[in-house]
């Protein structure tokens, strides 16, 4: 539980917007630590746990994964690749659930959005790119046939302030009760 | 941009956990728009919110919700349906993408996130729930065909201090630079 109501964390989710430009400077271990800290605390179904990240700092590394995420425009100092681990979202052995494994990558996005607001909260930016190819990311990063890389997600300092997209007014996605009353037929 | 970092921010996602019994006490409208504006500001594929929501506030609604989701325990004040929108993730019209569809969930399960982070952080609480019965909901709730309901997220003030659930070591799930080096073979 908090001490206290902490009402300053709404600005944070409040103003988080994506990062897509990144200073060169790297991310100090401290950092990036406290970002790991938040990434693990996320949302887990069953408490299953059912995922992976690798996170690539390796300028090299990091330029290579770019060249196959066309969703990754500036150079970042951190890709953090986020996986579903599908040996933890089967049932019984050798008998795949497809509900769990949708699940785990539910809670895999929860993990990269709990990620992405501690980078903001620190002063960092980043944003979450499904615009990669799978297969050779998988390929590149050596992982087995199990982990499945569901988001990679560039973070660095903020080249210049991002400015915040614009969203549609919260009565358009917004219904209460049920669908939209105020238009649905009687 | 924020003003300054917020640090105690990692506070809020590191100590939110999952809340399933709730207290009778409603919740305020003044905290229900605070969640609302948090629900909205996550990151969303191209901009395109392809999101719908139903909070769900009347006590016989939501008693009635939670007779089709096995996933909530208690009764909570408040039921939030979050639905990919799937007018929004065709490329043209009348032609569906199944990998739009796919990205539309992800930015739904950061939504609700969101959404938990901010009922955490307003002294609330409340889990992710993918245990319902979708086309039974989806009727319930006046849904038409291409609004379909991805998590039930009971959300109430807390019946009790919750405490959070063992995480498996750090080293376990997180990798550098590539898959597990320490344990691969050369």
């Amino acid at each position: 539980m908090l001490q206290r109501i902490q009402p300053e964390t709404l600005d944070v989710i409040r103003t988080r917007t994506s990062v897509r430009d990144y200073a060169t400077t790297p991310i100090d271990d401290t950092l990036f630590e406290q970002m790991i800290t938040s990434l693990l605390a996320a949302p887990t179904a069953s408490n299953a746990q059912a995922w992976q990240f690798v996170a690539v700092r390796n300028p090299g590394r990091v330029e290579i994964v770019r060249a196959f995420s066309p969703g990754i425009i500036g150079i970042p100092p951190l890709i953090m690749v986020a996986c579903i681990d599908h040996r933890r979202t089967k049932r019984a052995p050798g008998e795949a659930s497809e509900k769990l494994a949708d699940t785990a990558k539910l809670c895999v996005a929860m993990a990269v959005e709990n990620l992405l607001l501690a980078a903001h909260a620190l002063g960092l930016g980043g944003c979450p790119v499904g615009s990669f190819r799978g297969p050779v990311v998988q390929k590149l990063l050596n992982l087995p046939a199990e982990i499945e890389p569901v988001l990679v997600v560039p973070i660095g300092h903020p080249a210049q302030t991002p400015v915040p997209s614009k969203r549609r007014e919260s009565s358009e996605v917004i219904n209460f009760e049920d669908w939209r009353p105020d238009t649905a037929t009687a």
